[in-house]
């Protein structure tokens, strides 16, 4: 075939230039070098963390109560060997960063040994937080048929449960792994929540796409978020050689029965929006905002002009929209 | 391998643990229930169809006038039975969530067997509209190369293709698997169309990300939309429960030859855009808009402060940019 | 089964109405036509080029500078002959478009039998500058742990490595490959970057659902976006046919050091953001931006009432935060 001598005879060259490039450009490979967790495992590992989540969901079906101890004791060890191993990977893969060539394979694998156990002990306590959430989506939205519907198809349901798995592996400071669960579902549903967030009972994101939840953010219970709202940060507390203090709380903080509107944007780590106050969409929101408010924009006077004419001439605001009148 | 002995003899206990959480939290777990669509099935019989949509785009290629009878003969059938299966167990499933314990297998075939080919016979105008679409995208933007590069790569397009699809089967009274589809598409696409919605022929989404179109919502024909639009809800009617009524029309109505341009948030039920009007980029508008309107907001007044400076000095309007043009 | 029936002697009817409904309707089908690329096989050696690119962190691991060379030498010649094939194509699919029946297979052969090897030979030059961008994200994100979380789990590089090797493609006059490569990496991280547009060094989109960066873009060196950006057209010049002129430049100018913050829109191919500016977030820019500056609207009031009450009574703007102020 002629495709066989595409690259024929230049095939050493371009070996050479590629193996060169790694060795000069030594920032983005991973040669020689002895940890590196799997994305890929990592990945199926939260696949099957879903099915034990969501029993008759996904994955094994026509369960019954005769076969299901037997179904979840075929799952669980297969569980606990792929997240012994990945969190073996990221531990030792942390240490060798940290102190390069010292790292003590014993010393992982006993941690490992510990966290494992540890982290799926939790599991039924994360299946009860979620159970709130999955009522939290029917209760908050008018489209939703019912709880199944809701397990079967929502993407803000995805997203809070892998997060509430990051979240306790970020908890248990298992490096690496948190942040690569948490980025899967962030491209499966277009919502950004870092492992670190804390967040509160029956939670609920609809729609969800482009909502982006930074590390340090603190959220109540019974908050409801629509797509495209950001809880961010501001400006970031820097060290003395300039690079940013992780550990200083940079994101704000959402009491309780809190809902956010779409596009609202919420900055910084002093600013709280207070319990059960409703920001509403498009919202710029940076300074603290007290408990039963309403938050809304004046709207920028719209300007309406018929099309073919000149310069718009402004219209009443009553003609094109006031702000909606939130009523929870 | 130690792995083995991770859970080792904490299994028993695990198991245990995981099971009285199935049976003392059962929101979220679907055991000794007896219907539950397949969401690997259903997606597995979208992306056949979408074979069937754009043939010789996906899947077999190289088809001829000779073979393509033969191609459509082999796909159909198997795209029969797989819909068949999933619409039966979707109304199986919506039976015993109305009725328990009287659900009759016998009704559930029966429909579904009536059902399946009348979705497979609409098939053909599916097509005529989605070609439509397609037209749509090629005049609707600039980057667009032809109509192939359309259907290869436009997510807009898929996102449509989905719906339309998705609509059928809702307009039918499938439950379920619509909204399966439609959130199959949105984590594909970044695009949220609810099944219930009421699009018109020659309809384009650009870029895409973002946009939220609600189950209510009414679109007419030779519509244009860009990223980041939501067309959405305001308050929701309730009923004496406080639950929502779903019926009721939540969502705006869009007329024929409209264009609404990036993060426009249009909300309400009784909010009509009117024929040929243009809503541009980032405006927020809760009230009826005439035809032939061109929509903008006074921008905001812009600041303008060098670096370093202390507080900004604004600026006037037109330094910094006035809303644009919108010429059509 | 009773499945086998569902279509059964309709069989013959659905086919001859899909057939039908393909002749009838021919801007949405590949039939009786010689050339179509596969995205299929084009997304998978977009795969295979990221794992060339990042060595170690996908695919193959363990790699040693013993065994770098034998895995490379065995990567490339794979990738060359899938490239090959799909740039050939692509060519004659062009060739076919522009001059139906007189395409010489030939010289697409000799074309592509130049291109691949070309193309291949910059690969290391994009290592350098997808470091350059690894590099970027980690300074840029307060939140990096290190290079490696970047390489596995940051959309926003995912998203500038395939728009590297897009872009390398699109200037080598490459038809239709580009897009389809750059709408994959659009649907895994919510990023929309078209393959035309000219993008420099350290380039950082942090977080990133949302974002698109129209095809006549320039962006220079050190430039940081967040979320929800916009990088768009104005109004389209068009040619005496009603079409748009493609080749004019539509979309912005973003010189070096500028960040731009989320949900912005900046629009027209004569808006120039000037070096070292800072762009806050939500502004709409459709003008020129000076050098040094930096750019925030003034908050539309906003206001606040208790729930409960009536019409909102404007508060002062200091009680619910002013524009964030900007400090890089």
């Amino acid at each position: 075939m002629t495709e066989d001598f595409i690259i024929g005879a230049k095939l050493g060259e371009l070996v050479d230039h590629m193996v060169t490039s790694y060795e000069e450009e030594d920032r983005a490979q991973h040669i020689d070098r002895m940890y590196l967790p799997s994305r890929t495992e990592i990945v199926q590992t939260v696949r099957d963390l879903l099915e034990l989540l969501y029993p008759g969901f996904v994955g094994r079906q026509h369960l019954t109560k005769h076969n299901v101890a037997f179904h979840v004791g075929d799952l669980l060890p297969r569980i606990g060997e792929s997240l012994f191993r990945q969190i073996n990977m990221c531990l030792c893969y942390m240490q060798e960063v940290e102190k390069p060539g010292e790292t003590s394979q014993n010393l992982c694998d006993q941690k490992a040994r510990r966290l494992t156990p540890t982290f799926l002990e939790g599991i039924p306590a994360i299946r009860t937080m979620l159970a709130g959430d999955v009522q939290a989506a029917y209760d908050g939205d008018p489209a939703a048929m019912n709880f199944d519907e809701v397990i079967l198809a929502y993407p803000g349901l995805l997203a809070i449960s892998v997060h509430r798995m990051a979240h306790a592996l970020y908890e248990l400071d298992v490096p690496l792994m948190p942040r690569i669960m948490s980025e899967w579902a962030h491209a499966k549903t277009g919502i950004d929540i870092h492992p670190g967030a804390n967040i509160g009972q029956h939670f609920f994101i609809d729609h969800g796409t482009g909502v982006v939840i930074g590390e340090t953010t603190d959220i109540g219970n019974n908050v409801k978020i629509y797509q495209g709202v950001t809880l961010g940060a501001l400006s970031f507390p820097k060290d003395e050689r300039g690079r940013v203090i992780r550990e200083a709380k940079r994101h704000p903080t959402v009491k309780d029965g809190v809902t956010i509107y779409a596009n609202a944007i919420i900055l910084g780590g002093e600013t709280v929006i207070g319990e059960n106050s409703v920001i509403g969409g498009s919202v710029f929101v940076t300074s603290t905002v007290p408990p039963n408010s309403v938050v809304t924009f004046k709207p920028p006077e719209l300007r309406l002009k018929a099309r073919g004419e000149g310069k718009p001439k402004p219209k009443p605001l009553d003609d094109v929209g006031d702000m909606p009148d939130y009523c929870i």
